[in-house]
């Protein structure tokens, strides 16, 4: 084998066979195939795309370049979840511990946030004291007592998404289709679910910013996933405006609580409720979906849901005192409620803008590494299509100083837009996409 | 400027300021901006292609990356041409000291061979002793006082041009005519004739495969060397054969030497003759192009031509007899006649097969820096169109042993077709390009 050809024919168009992309992706690994190489042929994806037996080779080869968990094996059945990513998505949060309530065990190892999506890693982390640092070991072992480990992500599974990911963060290949689902999916199928369920976001805070995209990466992941021998399936769901209420760490932790309490904002509860009884019917453990979602609504209603995330951060080491008393959870010092500027419809809230108006108060990264404050964020007090009055709360601002605030208010500001009419509103599950 | 933000621009179709550019190819070369950022940036190039603007803009950026030797400053008028490389493409060697001995100097920095075409610099290199290392300040004296001076490229001459080609052929970035032009080009300029002659070869054993990218590379290059004040034409010509009938260094240097002295073969007498009109033409020494003509002839036919090529090679310190006596110039051990395996017309001899069969016998290299044998090769006796009987002697070898030379049989007979019928012959000189 010899990179410069490989290069050349994903370049010209040509199909490369699975030896040949495994080959790349294992020399890439070890060192043998120098960055510049690979820089380019990334390129050359971005420009040319992969079919469906690509992209599932491409995630194959990079699912065999570490260690492989195969959870499946110790817990069977044993669930994951995974979203693209939004604003304001906690979902991970609720859904883990009402699927592990209702008797389905959630192996989900998760990432840390970046840019203006957050990350389930650092929500979980607002909790003094919580591990997300699991060895394969511990994490295998609290899924078989508890049904329910959060991890962060481990550095052992698909190193060489890890290595892809850093290279095509810095030469303008983090937007390609296959690429993007490989890098998900062989992390997924190195934990090795039994049935996993993917959320999809599309619109202005997601990555997919069309339902054609959104569409075309979320069937390349259950082709994928099916394909690797997982019962895939997906949801493609709404992130044209944060999800929720709650934007920032320990903001959505309490979100989570919320939802688990049965008194979460309503959008979020909904989409949970869905994911939860999605995977309950794939696996088995009811008949259709609607018996799953009867049961979540119980998990909720009895208390068993939050009773499961209150066992898991015990076990992690986590205070789970947070639960009743959220004011044990970072707090920001500066609170301040901005008032509405107008009596008007909110036409609209671009999630994007509120991400990265986080961003800059603190809640999220830029880079990799750089340090997150847990306790600052956005509660919004309106949704799209709400009516508010001039001068009645908007959204409260959570920030370190005055002055955060003040430079936050601007920001966040510029990210609503208004109407007289009551604007259409699209619904948050836009889709459910099965394996054929 | 950010190199990612620039990647992703031509990622995304969009246009490069000259700015934008000067800064990568800058930064590059001072190792500032990392290979892989470079090569993905060349294969979104390869992909997304560069408008004269920003070709323009990438010659005169790699141009700027070294000194520049400025020769119209010393000399005026000066010439240079260049080709873009073929099979048995020893046209410099004829039409440069033609040009000169015609009263337009010629400062003339070249290349070596690489794969199957051939290098000037290695062809001159078989004249014993000759050296083609000039410094600068030698290479414009000996231009001012012989009005012809021959030498290798110099590193400091444009060496963003050397970093990036390095890059290009480990990456598959080669094939994408704005940086071919911005190579070749840059190169071109830094030298800085007033008049400057480019022969872009097209077919089989060509870089361009079709007249379409020819014309293409030819009028981007046109375009580039106006734009930087350097009168500039180009000549598109036919390498679907090989050029003349000696392919091999000492052998295509004996060529140049029958061409200087009128007995050169028909083709190849006939391009040096319109490439030498041309320059004359284009540097007012002569009023129109037959007037050129004959003044080449008539350099040919006094030995005028073949005197200005004796007196470089004495200047550059090589041995002048070589001129009249070709057994002076590197000989191989084994020569054998190939005969003709049929009676037939030659169809068609693949350049690009014999250009690989001479490689294979040692006449040219696979890697930068690999060695070469001088005199190693092929004569033909015979070119398409041209009918020869079965057992008439077809070709010669030349080859370091006669296993070397059985192994060349088959190659080099691979690169005939056949016909019973006389085919339709191209003419070699196919379009002119002028500056608008």
């Amino acid at each position: 084998m010899n990179a410069v050809e490989l290069i050349r024919q994903k370049r010209d168009g040509l199909r490369l066979d699975p030896d040949a992309i495994d080959w790349l992706v294992q020399g890439y690994t070890r060192g043998e195939v120098p960055d510049y190489q690979m820089a380019a042929f990334l390129m050359a994806v971005v420009w040319r795309g992969m079919d469906a037996g690509e992209t599932v080779a491409l995630t194959l080869a990079m699912l065999r370049s570490g260690t492989e968990l195969r959870a499946r094996d110790h817990v069977h059945p044993v669930a994951d979840k995974h979203s693209t990513g939004g604003v304001g998505d906690k979902v991970t949060l609720a859904v883990a511990p009402l699927v592990a309530a209702c008797g389905l065990p959630v192996a989900k190892m998760t990432g840390r946030g970046l840019g203006h999506t957050g990350g389930t890693v650092d929500k979980l982390e607002s909790v003094p004291g919580l591990r997300t640092a699991l060895t394969q070991e511990d994490f295998i072992r609290q899924v078989e007592t508890v049904g329910l480990a959060l991890s962060a992500q481990s550095a052992d599974l698909a190193p060489a998404d890890g290595a892809m990911y850093a290279l095509r963060d810095v030469t303008g290949t983090i937007d390609s289709i296959p690429l993007i689902a490989a890098s998900i999916m062989s992390k997924k199928l190195a934990v090795g679910p039994s049935h996993l369920l993917l959320d999809v976001k599309v619109g202005a805070g997601a990555f997919m910013k069309t339902r054609a995209d959104a569409r075309a990466l979320a069937r390349t992941m259950v082709r994928i996933g099916t394909d690797a021998g997982v019962e895939t399936a997906a949801v493609i769901s709404s992130m044209n405006q944060p999800l929720g209420l709650a934007i920032g760490n320990a903001l959505e932790l309490a979100e989570a609580v919320a939802v688990l309490r049965g008194n979460g904002p309503a959008d979020i509860t909904e989409l949970c409720l869905h994911e939860t009884a999605t995977l309950l019917r794939m696996a088995g453990l009811v008949s259709d979906e609607a018996e799953g979602h009867a049961r979540a609504q119980r998990a909720i209603e009895e208390g068993s849901g939050l009773a499961k995330l209150r066992t898991v951060i015990e076990a992690q080491g986590g205070d789970p005192r947070v639960i009743d008393d959220a004011t044990r959870l970072p707090r920001a010092p500066y609170i301040e409620t901005v008032a509405a500027p107008r009596s008007a419809h909110i036409a609209g809230i671009d999630a994007e803008r509120v991400g990265q108006a986080s961003v800059r108060l603190g809640a999220g990264r830029l880079r990799k590494g750089d340090p997150i404050d847990h306790a600052v964020g956005f509660v919004l007090c309106a949704k799209t299509g709400d009516w508010v009055d001039e001068g009645a709360p908007l959204l409260e601002i959570h920030a370190r100083t005055e002055r955060d605030a003040r430079a936050a208010r601007e920001d966040v500001l510029s990210a609503y837009t208004w109407s007289a009419e009551r604007p259409e509103t699209e619904p948050l599950i836009l889709e459910s996409i099965r394996a054929r």
